[in-house]
C-alpha cells in the first residue's frame, strides 16, 4: 500500500485561533494523544509575539514538555530570523517559515512585502543549514487572498521553484482562506509534481467552502503524499477574515485509509484526540464524517 | 464554460426518509421553488406502494400540479411494471428504474433477485419506446451494499454495458448508502465513459462519509457531466441502514460554479428552495458550506 505523510496543525494553526487559550501543559497534552494514535508529524507551536498570538506564548515549553520524539517531526512556525533563533534556542529541530501568494497577506501577516518575507525565509534556510534545523517553506494563500483576491499559479510555481533551489527541505502549498477548488488544485499540483516531483511538495487545506476533502482527493491524483490537517475540524487564520478551520484529520486519514493508503494513523486513537480537542477548547467541532465514523468505529469494536 | 447537469432529487430521494410526510401540493411548491432557481431537472416523485413509503403517497397530484414544464424534465421513480404504467397515465414523460449491484439491497428493496430486476427495467424499456417515455436505469448500490459488502466494478459495467444497449436514455451510477471513496468512482467512471462517452451516464451521491463533493470532482475529472443532488442535503434510503442524505445540491452548485462549470442555476433562489425544504420538514441540514455560502451570498448582494 502506498503511504501518505499526514502533519497536524492542530496545535499550532488550530489553537492559535480559538477563543480559549490552552496552557502549555494542555498542548502537550493534546500533542501526546496524536502521538498516541500513531501520529509522527506534528507542527506544536509558533514562537510569535505572545501580544499578537496569545495562544502560541509558551512554545518553548511545549517543545521542552515534548516527549523523546523518536521518529517524530514536531514543526514550529517562525515568522521571521528572531523566531528563527527563539525556536533554535529552544530545541527546535523542525521550522516552517511563511512565503506569501499576495501582497495584501503578507502586508496583514507579518507587515513585510512579498519580496521581504522571501528573504526573511532564504535567511532562515541559510542559518538553519548551518544549524542541521529542518526547513518547511509555507506558501500562504497560494490560491486565492482575502485582500487581492485570486493568486495566479506563475507566483507559486515561481516560489515553489525559488525555494526548492535554495534547499527548502519542503514547501507546502497553503489554501490559508479554504478558498481553492479541487479542479485549481489538481492544475497547479500536477505542474509542481512534473516540476519538482512529490517528495518535498505538501498542501494544507481549510474546508471554509466544503471542499477540503475534494482537494485532498486533487492533490493526490497529482501525487502529492503529504498533507497537513488539523484534529477535530480545529483552526482558521487570526489575519484572514473568512477563513475557517483545517480540513479535519479524522476526514483525511478516513478517506486515504478507505483509499486504501497507508497512513500509519489508528482511527480510534485520533476520535480520542478529537475529543480531547473538544474538551479542551469547547469549540473544535470533529470531522464532517463524524456521525458515521463514531458508528463505523463502534461496530468494528463489536465485530 | 462547458456545462453540467443538475437533476435534483430531493423531493423523491430526500423526501421519502423523512419522518414528516409532505402533501403532493408542498411537494409542488418545493418542485416550484427549485425551477425558480434554474434547475430544469428534477425528480418528483415515485410510484410506490403508498404502505411502503407513505411519503411517496399522491405522486400522480404532483404531476398533475407541475407548471408546464417547457425544457424542465421531471422524473418519477417506478419500482416495476405496474409503477410505470400508474407513472405513464399519470402523464410522466420520464421514469426512473431501479437496477442492483447486490442481490442483498434487490431484496430488500424490492423482494426480487437481480436478474428479475433487470427484466424489470427491459420490460418498461420496451414499453416505454413505445409509449414515448424517457427512461433513466439506476444502477443502485454500485459500490458497496450494507448487505452484502464490497460491489464488483465489472458488474457495474456489465449493467451499464447491457442498458446502454438495449436503448436506456440514461444509465446512473448510484452510491446509494454514501460508501464510495473518491478513488474508486474515478478508476470505475473513467472505464465507462471510455466505452459509453459521458452523454448517457450519470453519477448518484450520498455524503455519509463527507466523500460527497471528492467524489462529484473524482466523476468529473472522468467527464461525466449530469449529477443528482438533494436540495438542503436532504435524504437517504429507508431500506439502506446507515444511509445519510444526498450531497447537497447548494453544495454542488457552488463548486462547479467555482470549477468554471455552467450550471444554468442561481445560488441564491436555490438557498430559498433549501430554506423551504427546511422549513417544511423540519429536517433538512442544509448543504456542508452553509455558513460560508450565506456570507458570500450577502456579500454579492451588498457590492
Amino acid at each position: 500500500m502506498p503511504s501518505i505523510t499526514i502533519n497536524d496543525v492542530g496545535p499550532r494553526d488550530g489553537l492559535q485561533n480559538q477563543q480559549k487559550i490552552l496552557s502549555p501543559e494542555k498542548r502537550v497534552q493534546l500533542i501526546k494523544a496524536l502521538l498516541d494514535a500513531g501520529m509522527d508529524h506534528v507542527e506544536v507551536g509558533a514562537f510569535v509575539s505572545p501580544k499578537a498570538v496569545p495562544a502560541m506564548a509558551g512554545a518553548d515549553q511545549v517543545l521542552a514538555g515534548l516527549p523523546e520524539s523518536g521518529e517524530a517531526v514536531f514543526t514550529v512556525l517562525v515568522p521571521n530570523f528572531r523566531g528563527y533563533e527563539l525556536a533554535r534556542d529552544a530545541g527546535a529541530k523542525s521550522v516552517s517559515t511563511v512565503l506569501y501568494g499576495s501582497e495584501g497577506m503578507a502586508q496583514a501577516n507579518v507587515k513585510m512585502g512579498r519580496e521581504q518575507a522571501d528573504q526573511v525565509t532564504a535567511d532562515i534556510l541559510d542559518q538553519a543549514r548551518q544549524d542541521g534545523i529542518r526547513v518547511t517553506a509555507t506558501i500562504a494563500v497560494a490560491f486565492e487572498c482575502p485582500f487581492d483576491g485570486p493568486v495566479a499559479p506563475s507566483i507559486v510555481e515561481e516560489l515553489v521553484g525559488k525555494f526548492m533551489t535554495l534547499g527548502a527541505d519542503e514547501v507546502a502549498i497553503a489554501d490559508t482562506i479554504g478558498a481553492a477548488n479541487p479542479r485549481q488544485v489538481r492544475a497547479l499540483t500536477e505542474s509542481l509534481v512534473a516540476e519538482h516531483g512529490p517528495v518535498k511538495l505538501s498542501c494544507h487545506f481549510h474546508d471554509t467552502r466544503a471542499m477540503g476533502l475534494a482537494n485532498v482527493f486533487a492533490a493526490v491524483e497529482s501525487g502529492v503524499r503529504k498533507f497537513d490537517a488539523s484534529i477535530g475540524g480545529l483552526g482558521g487564520c487570526p489575519f484572514a477574515p473568512g477563513a475557517s478551520g483545517n480540513v479535519a484529520t479524522e476526514d483525511v486519514v478516513m478517506m486515504l485509509q478507505q483509499m486504501e493508503f497507508d497512513t500509519g494513523i489508528d482511527l480510534n486513537g485520533l476520535m480520542q484526540a478529537s475529543a480531547l480537542a473538544r474538551d479542551l477548547t469547547g469549540t473544535a467541532p470533529g470531522g464532517r464524517s463524524k456521525a458515521w465514523l463514531e458508528r463505523y468505529l463502534a461496530k468494528q469494536i463489536n465485530e
